[in-house]
């Protein structure tokens, strides 16, 4: 491993520290900035994942509708406070084409309502596509794959 | 992201996965090394956080204060048997002055009592300032900020 | 930390990563791979471990026994259908003796049956013994101390 890729190594884990931050942090209004303006980003479960089942709970295939997500749930705000707790491991970038790279880890969410109940409420695994631009890195691509198919139907924040 | 810079923040982990052991293997005769001389330690929820209250659970302005805790601790061997492990994602700096840097981190606690009962008991951020002297990188500041405002009243062992 | 130290470093991250997301995707025939011939391969408690009982709950003293293993699992099926969620911490390089070297790392494993149902299944310790050879980095000895004795009896899936 050369210093170019212990930089990019390293790099990717900033993206994911700082994206899954910005959930963490409730700061939704920034989350579509961390993906490209074409992207596609999907939360579905591993059964229907593994399956090549195309679409997902929540299935996005531009940044616009993800703003447009961020603001439906702003003002809908039908959902009861609550807080993620993203951990992440095993980062790692298991292919290269054309500039972009595929990167891949695991992750475990811990949801904390505003009465102070904390419950382990996701697991799964990040398979994303990530490229590097002038901001940056960005996800062309992100498929949130749950290992649960039960799925909280009141899922509202993004993972 | 430059080879000082990588190493920087490879230390940095290290510190971290060095504080989380110490604690997890109930060393805590050596938590207070962990900390400058006058640090400041304090475990609050994320709500007094972010409303700016300055006190919390535990509030320590020394090293010394810390020793004294420990000491109480062991002296009063109140709180049943118990296990942390800790598991801490996304280090990160987010800001440097005077030699000094601010550091954050995610981290989720299991505790395993005697009898073997697990359980999920704590998430968070650590919110820090480290410096590097003499002897390695030590907590100026540290700030567990607990995204739960239900807090085991028995919070013995530190965080 | 020169980037010899630092390559070395990544790369034991990545031989982490690797092993957990073999676990994490049911791909066991490819579970021994991770180990020397002559490996030893271990699970037990931290109770067991600190008190330096030799056995465990699983005990193997080559990479045949755990293929053996594998294959038992396979044909027996008894296990109800499970995955594992693997979520790795505080990985370390402990001490360094005749070209291998210890390491250690926090796990804490979320486990989903196939109704969805998701429990936070094993916290602890790997505490591992390492070798560079031909074919990349391999375990020499893996114990796995996990912090709770309440073990599922049914614990069919290697961790």
């Amino acid at each position: 491993m050369d210093l170019a890729g212990i930089a990019r190594r390293l790099e990717l884990e900033d993206l994911y520290t700082a994206y899954t931050g910005c959930l963490d942090s409730d700061a939704l209004e920034r989350w579509p900035e961390f993906f490209t303006e074409d992207c596609r980003y999907r939360i579905t479960s591993a059964e229907n994942y593994e399956a090549g089942m195309p679409l997902g709970l929540i299935y996005a295939t531009s940044k616009n509708m993800l703003h447009d997500r961020v603001s439906a749930l702003r003002e809908a705000n039908i959902y009861e406070p609550q807080r993620y707790r993203h951990i992440v491991s095993g980062i790692r970038i298991t292919g290269e084409r054309d500039g972009a790279f595929d990167a891949e880890a695991s992750f475990v969410v811990v949801r904390t309502m505003q009465d102070g109940a904390m419950t382990l409420f996701a697991a799964g695994r990040y398979i994303d596509r990530v490229v590097r631009g002038e901001g940056g890195w960005r996800f062309a691509r992100k498929d949130v794959v749950l290992d649960s198919r039960q799925i909280d139907t009141l899922l509202a924040i993004p993972l």
